[in-house]
């Protein structure tokens, strides 16, 4: 069923090209516009999801049956998906780097018909677990870096609404998942306490509490705000959490509900003034980095932090912007000649040919800025140590830099399926999640800043620039 | 597969109740507190497909295996989930129905564990579709009941925020979607032109149209925003439509960037002066309700709308904020007794009891207002034609108004699932996006303003607030 995560125009544009003979090779890019959340980064994520998918796209008998039936793909087409593979190859940044606008997350070296076939998929994969993985990363970022649960399964955007996103927050920094099937999936620790349900199905809070320690003696977290969080949740956790403290046990509660700072305050000097100064305190309720970083801010004593609906929608930008456009095609005489789109909004204009990001950084390894060069079969741009460059601006094309490269600077994009096969095992999920945390420390904290942060540069080199102005120039001639 | 969507804690609490013999039978409701999109209705979606999950809800050897893994629950409650069903009742509105903050969409009644253990499939379900009906449902009336298709695949939330929506957006109105797997698993019309990729792909812009009319004579729609809209793209639409009209065949253009208003006026004058006045103009790029109303206002000519990300998704507001609720519970002598919970937030405060909504309609059938009434096995409150009734606010406590029902009053609740078996066959899609044009007709248009509209009323009967009042009233004794 995997094929069919297709538009409907992939399909019918498939038909034409397959028509006319159009297998020439094409190279394709995807790339974003704009960063979420008005942030100064984003976290590429689920390039393991779609490898796997690639490797997997196919028809079934039953698509193909539905196909037919919508009267418009002529038979022998239709035996030519019957038998379709997607035989490309996929070049892409490690899952889990930092990501800036216009630089190309993955390139897709292949025929037009399947280039064409795999957009919606590709997109639909990256788009969303790249949009919680950097939700995520930002939420860990305000919570100090501290303990962050997803908590977001019932208010995800379906079931895999919530299954990718639980993947994907784990990437960008929360510790655990609400979510039992992707505990069970990717192998993320599961948590959880109880509901208001559990208190309100005990003739009392406090027969609620003592029945959930006995049956889950180990670290019990206490839901206090079911009948009146200072009067009654509180003193009936404290009364509980003397008896296990005695035994050696811990405990936390947890608030869901009311002014988070000044509850969190309460319920703390109550713990501490009991004595149980190794409590923990957990909130919830609708929280985002915004909302964490005013409260650490304001000082409230909070542990443990539990987000859902935002961490897994992305709460008001609940859309990553990538695209996916043809970057390259052939000449007609077996030659790949770069294209762009120019279009009627500057923004929307795209950058020509197969292309390098390379990360350059400086002799203490902090990255300084990205460079798009141009990689192709003709030309590949290098940069290299010590060597002195002029770095140009990808939209406003007289905003130029010189820099020496100091540290180093490495190619990000590396080939990962060649004719439809893995070039190498996946990293571990947990892999990923340690990449996230290594390339924050290889940023500049002004980038991570969650409002009004620096703008990070991604840049052009000398060629990219030339070949991207002499084919605007080509178009305005063609177009006065 | 399906067992395990479920939030962790249901599980842990279900061990609970199951250790302590706790199987009596409870009655949850689903609620939701605010409407989305600052707006004046939802449309209830998700039903089918939550009726079709809870009735194959079951454990996997796999999911037991794993579960075991985590080494916290008992072989024997194991041994007990291996056979579980749910079993129990539930009461829902028709799917299409609009729908008000506070009324119960679904009644669950059950056992403890079942109510449980269900919570997060029915949350998950019925928030996503519902928040994506709605959100089509505005886009549709923002087009004036126009033609709406929805393209949104490539920025879902995942597959399932791509499948699920688009099921969604066509009961709320869209004509179509993009997305073949929707097209194939719920028959919903499958739409799309050509993408940019398509006339790159040719040496020219003339070529590529050329070659599509070639393979899709039928009513063919140009990309003309490829290079330039009006000195290109309309051109070399204008240029093939022409012949195109000769042999009887309309064609269409679409714009997908630039000033959409001053494209499509210019557009529409070269068409019509081309004598092509049944030409039609398609748009998209990034639409959504208020940029269409925007642009109706302005006069645009424009025949179809493509909205993606912002339909699939919700755009800014993107969870729909059902909840899910302990509303009666056993008194430990087999009688079912209403809860409420107080919270520290007057809005998370719950209304107690197994709850009836009565929609009350004037005597031209248009909606007056929702009446919540109690609907438990000891009372139920009834509402009839020509009697006169007070009806209170659900939250300010004192503001009520009367009313004499001249219409009628419908009980909108019904029972779906019996003994886990369904009562009746699923309408068909058709049938569900029929019943929100039906109701869309039967609410005053102040309700449907896509901005500050009119609050539709949703009341409580005496019986109701009296029930509620006295539980509060207990509860502050409790902890005053």
């Amino acid at each position: 069923m995997n094929s069919t995560l297709i538009d409907f125009y992939s399909l019918t544009m498939a038909q034409g090209y397959w028509k006319r003979h159009m297998d020439q090779k094409v190279v394709f890019e995807m790339f974003f516009r704009k960063q979420p959340y008005n942030g100064g980064f984003s976290i590429f994520a689920g390039l393991e999801p779609l490898l796997n998918s690639l490797q997997h796209f196919s028809f079934s008998p039953d698509d193909l049956e539905y196909l037919s039936g919508l009267g418009i793909f002529e038979e022998a087409f239709l035996s030519f998906l019957a038998g379709f593979r997607f035989t490309g190859a996929i070049f892409a940044l490690d899952e889990g780097t930092m990501i800036f606008p216009n630089e190309p997350l993955i390139r897709i070296e292949g025929t037009l018909v399947e280039s064409q076939l795999v957009e919606g998929m590709l997109l639909n994969t990256i788009n969303f677990q790249t949009l919680i993985a950097t939700k995520a990363a930002r939420v860990w970022l305000a919570s100090g870096k501290g303990t962050v649960m997803e908590f977001g399964l019932r208010r995800a955007q379906g079931a895999d609404g919530a299954l990718s996103a639980s993947r994907a927050a784990y990437i960008g920094g929360a510790a655990g998942t609400s979510h039992v099937l992707a505990g069970k999936t990717f192998g993320i620790p599961v948590m959880g306490t109880m509901a208001h349900a559990w208190v309100m199905a005990f003739p009392t809070e406090e027969e609620a509490f003592h029945a959930y320690v006995d049956i889950y003696p180990k670290n019990p977290v206490f839901l206090i705000d079911t009948f009146n969080t200072l009067k009654s949740g509180a003193p009936n956790a404290i009364k509980i959490g003397k008896m296990l403290a005695e035994k050696g046990i811990n405990f936390g509660v947890r608030l869901d509900s009311g002014d988070i700072h000044y509850l969190s305050v309460e319920v703390r000097k109550m713990l501490d003034a009991a004595g149980l100064t190794k409590a923990t305190i957990s909130v919830s309720n609708d929280l985002d980095e915004l909302i964490i970083a005013a409260l650490r801010a304001e000082g409230s004593p909070i542990n443990v932090w539990g987000v859902g609906t935002k961490m897994v929608t992305g709460g008001g930008d609940s859309a990553f912007t990538g695209v996916y456009k043809l970057v390259m095609r052939d000449s007609g005489l077996g030659r790949l000649v770069p294209v762009m789109k120019l279009s009627d909004n500057p923004e929307k204009t795209t950058l020509p040919a197969s292309k390098q990001v390379w990360r350059v950084r400086d002799s203490s390894g902090m990255a300084v800025a990205d460079v798009l060069g141009i990689d192709d079969p003709e030309h590949s741009d290098i940069l290299e140590k010590g060597k002195t460059y002029t770095f140009w601006h990808t939209a406003g094309d007289y905003r130029h830099f010189q820099h020496t490269i100091e540290g180093d600077a490495i190619p990000l994009l590396k080939l990962r399926l060649e004719s439809g096969k893995l070039t190498e095992e996946h990293p571990r999920l947990e892999e990923i999640r340690g990449k996230v945390r290594t390339e924050l420390e290889s940023f500049d904290g002004s980038y991570q800043r969650l409002l009004n942060p620096h703008t990070y540069k991604v840049s052009l080199t000398d060629q990219m620039k030339n070949l991207k102005l002499a084919l605007v120039e080509k178009q305005f001639q063609d177009f006065p």
